[in-house]
């Protein structure tokens, strides 16, 4: 069985991982540990914890539980003093509690959802992110990233963290022994980035014999990504790669429809659709990757996505 | 395998099945559904929800799940809006909100937890309780018979619902097969009453074959048990069963530490200690049922009462 190792966080490595775990793969998902928006936000503040949301997401789309477990996982409270609160993040929560380490409180959850693969917190440390923007301010926490019209009209510049972090022994392990590893879909500063920035990472990532797949983003964002290529996508993260090169680039090609692309440049400008560079000679891979019958957001579709990526692995076994 | 039907709600219960679960039964915990304080109480008011304490209380008895799950369920939050809350009523009431149904979610959690047995509301339906003092005052909540100056002063004359409800039709299946049937220990008013209340448990343990065991307290309450006896314990019962028995009282002889007398002595009044009637034909087994190197309260141990329930069984098998 091959393995294959995903980094990101958020809601690219949901969809994803809810695709990649229909094949017989052995899935070890790295996950970012940087969030600090919303339920998230609110229990690292009040209770001291670890982030719980992105890991929260892998676990949920890696789970084999019954539905009424995962959907327990994804419940979010409606009313009273819990409203807002996510039922999944509460409990990873309770059990960093119990336990004493988020690390373990991810196994156990792991255990009770019958996760397929292997959720990996990409450090055990806590940390913030610091968002520094072209007009030479530095906003702290992730939470700033998010429809920030100060980010939006200024642009980030680079982002870092508020003091070094190692990295969880488990995922440079992970990294070294896999036979791929897949970058994104996600937020380049909010979700890819965040895991390129902990101590051992770039290493492990330069040194592993796996071939490194990135996934392009089909939108850009204002102020984070304006005009990037899919290519970009690759080069981006090359940056921090200590001279690695990724392999290469998979795309998607499909249009969305019309309505919804006026309504993503009302909000993100011109160049919000990513193109690929027809003259550029890094190995790309396009494909029908979007989402149908999608009314409201232009997304990646679980299923194309990771028939795409299983077909790369296959095709370079 | 003999098979006993426990009815009860809360501490009482939880010390009860946490030791009958380390014996060969078929056990099923029935529960009251009347509690509405602290975590519990928040949660019914908030989010419109059963009441998870009590039944969670008896999940955690009967689980055979990790230690970390177990703890988990029972962990409780110290801080900020979460303050107060239990764990595992949180994931009982995202449960109940997830499947549209409590029973439903107690099963769920039930598989979760492992659990040894079947926790079983006595009610699928909303119910409040209603205390009567003796002084004519009606007040309305569970939560009024807890630490209550004026409860204590007039005296509980009797308990009603806020309005007639109708037995969870599995209390009444289990209770017309079992072989036994214990009811208590636990509070007369607040945990044993409230599930002899719901329409057809009455009806079900009069016609039950199976042999009726109530397991006395070992301390009284003012206002509420003021100078019972073991016997009375089941007299009061027996009031509620149209005309049935109970067949046997099982009781603690071995006496408290001084201190612990004499601090319950000064909140509960002179009969705290609950004492046997000496010239009484009721069948009664008195046991040193009492938890040993105890500080602070005086408590039935859960292998001794357990064991004495058991015995009582095979005599009578």
């Amino acid at each position: 069985m091959k393995s294959v190792v995903t980094i990101g966080g958020g809601t690219g490595s949901f969809v994803l991982l809810s695709g990649l775990k229909k094949y017989p793969l052995d899935i070890s998902a790295i996950v970012s540990m940087t969030d600090d928006g919303g339920s998230t936000g609110v229990l690292r503040d009040e209770l001291g914890v670890l982030p719980p949301g992105d890991v929260r997401k892998c676990l949920a789309a890696l789970a084999q539980a019954s539905p009424e477990v995962r959907d327990l996982f994804n419940y979010r409270f409606t009313n009273g003093k819990l409203e807002g609160h996510n039922a999944g993040n509460l409990f990873l929560s309770a059990l960093e509690k119990v336990t004493g380490s988020f690390i373990e409180a991810v196994e156990v959850a792991g255990k009770i959802l019958n996760v397929y693969g292997k959720v990996i917190p990409v450090t055990r440390e806590d940390v913030r992110l610091v968002v520094e923007l072209n007009n030479g301010v530095s906003l702290q926490g992730e939470n700033k990233l998010d429809d920030n019209e100060e980010v939006r009209e200024n642009g980030v510049r680079g982002i870092s963290f508020n003091h070094e972090v190692e990295a969880n022994e488990d995922a440079l392990d992970a990294i070294s022994k896999t036979d791929f590893v897949v970058i994104g879909p996600g937020d380049i500063y909010g979700s890819i980035i965040p895991n390129l920035l902990v101590n051992g990472i770039p290493e492990a990532l330069k040194n592993t014999k796996a071939k490194i797949v990135v996934i392009a983003n089909i939108t850009n964002k204002k102020g984070l990504t304006d005009g990037f290529t899919a290519q970009d996508f690759a080069k981006f993260i090359e940056g921090y790669l200590l001279g690695r090169s990724v392999d290469v680039v998979i795309y998607n090609t499909q249009e969305p429809k019309e309505e919804l692309i006026s309504k993503y440049e009302e909000q993100e400008g011109e160049d919000t659709i990513v193109e690929v560079e027809r003259d550029n000679d890094r190995l790309v891979i396009g494909k029908d990757l979007l989402v149908d019958e999608e009314k409201h957001f232009i997304r990646h579709d679980s299923d194309k996505l990771s028939s795409a990526v299983v077909e790369y692995m296959k095709d370079n076994e």
